[in-house]
């Protein structure tokens, strides 16, 4: 199946480049609303469900035992920069169940904000796993550990393997995914994400659902409701947390605070709920290189579902179609939604 | 049209995303061999005409006049890293035509090679135009007319405003464009390059020729075959100056030396010549988010034209067919041309 085109480059008159994909707009009850291509296929979640991941840190009590902040709560559901404030919360996270950086399990790289990186580089560290981008999810993790675990001496043996897919951790994470997405993750094709966790591969339409699901806490018992309640609160109190300075999800729910939640995952994965809708969006670029192509699209999306003003629009307006500047800061081109993506969306 | 996948990301036992684009392959007679999706659409060529437009430098006598080296010559062609041996060679060609870097107009980033970018940051500077990724380029660009004006303070006047269209300077690069690839450029679409000159949409089939004549001199004027020779000898000879540690440029040219011209470009675009075979490839990904599809596809490319013994073809798989790993070293996936297109491509 040949997926419309949903974003393109232009550069001076022609289309330089252009990003096929699919999407699916879906409510609460799993009435698709609005589709393009195949939202059937699996498509490999990616970080996009960080905040799904996030809520047996919440619904369990660990949030509450170790008095996690809404700053901490975002982090946990956050690809984020890198930035001092990032690492900070990640060693706070560890610190408050009794934990430091040694029991992460996601690997180290420089940090992606690359002020950050370059600021790092010039005070003569060096990285460790908590610059990794998912830091706060598996500080997140570390917390539920402890509170399974009981103590933090038990809880750095329980630790150990966290990342493995039958690991009594990443057990109530699958079932989190699970119940959020209704999807049997046995019959779903699983393989192994950035940060060493497992990643599943989910139709969008079951993404967007959950999300709507999340964005509501409507079919989630009460606890997971309640724990959804809870970080979309944090992630709306603290957006810096979530991504990091400049990033599309930071600017996003700076701007709309608690109406979205919205995340980015890897290979052009995007998932968003919209609270005062009942709605959830989830779309994946064909191509996935990088998440351009993805954020201007799940830009004309929210542009297209919410109900705006004209403060609204022109923040979204520029985010739907963006100038592309060269180092001489000379406008070169655009990059933004097709305008038949943008005329089928209205 | 639909143009056919290239390649495609594996992540456990499903393609994650894939790359459409489309190939040329001519010989020197602009016969085109083998082709796949839309050869006539123009397309930006953007960085990988390098070779193209460095011609003039060493037509004109410049790269005589001013004693370039072989690495300097293929700075010229290059899209650098900016790492230190690339700005000293920047710096260098400057030198002999009796100028500095205050006279490059490509504007200013860090350092794309990322370790050269940190240890910019950690010696405390900031980067200059040599390390921008075109500054060989425009350093060429400046020694031609350095030879124009005749002397170093008459050239900086010359120089002035180099990057416009209609500038002296760059109506020889464009007239070098033109000749190479027998579109006129009143025809072709015209737009801005990241560096400021301009860049011009050619299909291509007319680009893949280009490249055919380019590694051959066949219908090329005496000086501009001789020119031709000469960069490829100069990037033969100098493989790190024209792309980086690491980059696939440099590594296919480290190994095949001249048996190959290769040229990655912005947006998915790369184009190479086969001397040997008198042909020339042009290739772009439709999505042009990064390099990565184009390399797998180029590679793909020269493994299926190119006579390879065991040793080339223990060097090239794993380039067509590139293990993914994650922050902790695990596989996670491969990124490789796709079946079909290998199959077409034998």
């Amino acid at each position: 199946m040949t997926q419309p085109v949903l974003v393109e480059l232009w550069r001076g008159d022609i289309v330089e480049s252009f990003h096929r994909g699919a999407l699916a707009v879906v409510d609460t009850a799993g009435v698709v609303l609005r589709q393009g291509g195949d939202i059937e296929r699996p498509v490999y979640a990616r970080s996009a469900v960080k905040g799904l991941q996030a809520l047996p840190l919440v619904a369990s009590g660990a949030a509450d035992r170790f008095g996690l902040t809404h700053e901490e709560l975002a982090l946990a559901c956050a690809s984020h920069g890198g930035q001092p404030e990032h690492v900070a919360a990640a060693a706070s996270m560890l610190a408050k169940a009794g934990l430091d950086a040694d029991v992460l399990e996601c690997g180290v790289h420089w940090p992606s904000n690359e002020q950050a990186s370059r600021a790092l580089a010039a005070s003569g560290e060096a990285p460790c796993a908590l610059h990794n981008n998912c830091s706060g999810k598996h500080s997140g993790f570390a917390c539920l550990g402890a509170l399974m675990a009981g103590d933090a001496d038990r809880a750095r043996g329980l630790l150990r393997g966290y990342v493995e897919p039958d690991h009594v951790v990443m057990r109530e994470i699958g079932a989190s995914l699970e119940s959020a997405t209704g999807v049997r993750l046995a019959d779903a094709p699983r393989a192994t994400d950035g940060c060493s966790i497992p990643t599943f591969g989910f139709p969008l339409r079951a993404l967007a659902h959950a999300f709507a699901r999340f964005g509501t806490g409507v079919r989630f018992t009460p606890e997971r409701a309640r724990a959804a309640g809870r970080l979309r609160e944090a992630v709306a109190a603290a957006p810096l947390m979530v991504a990091g300075k400049g990033r599309l999800d930071t600017r996003l729910m700076t701007h709309f605070g608690a109406r979205v939640f919205c995340k980015v995952g890897a290979e052009g994965v995007y998932c968003a709920a919209l609270p005062e809708l009942g709605l959830g969006i989830a779309l994946k670029m064909d191509d996935g290189n990088n998440a351009r192509a993805a954020e201007v699209a799940v830009v004309a999306l929210i542009e297209s579902l919410l109900a705006l003003d004209d403060v609204d629009r022109a923040f979204v307006s520029p985010l739907r179609d963006v100038e592309l500047r060269n180092w001489n800061g000379r406008l070169v081109g655009r990059l933004a939604a097709a305008a038949d993506f943008v005329r089928s969306a209205r």
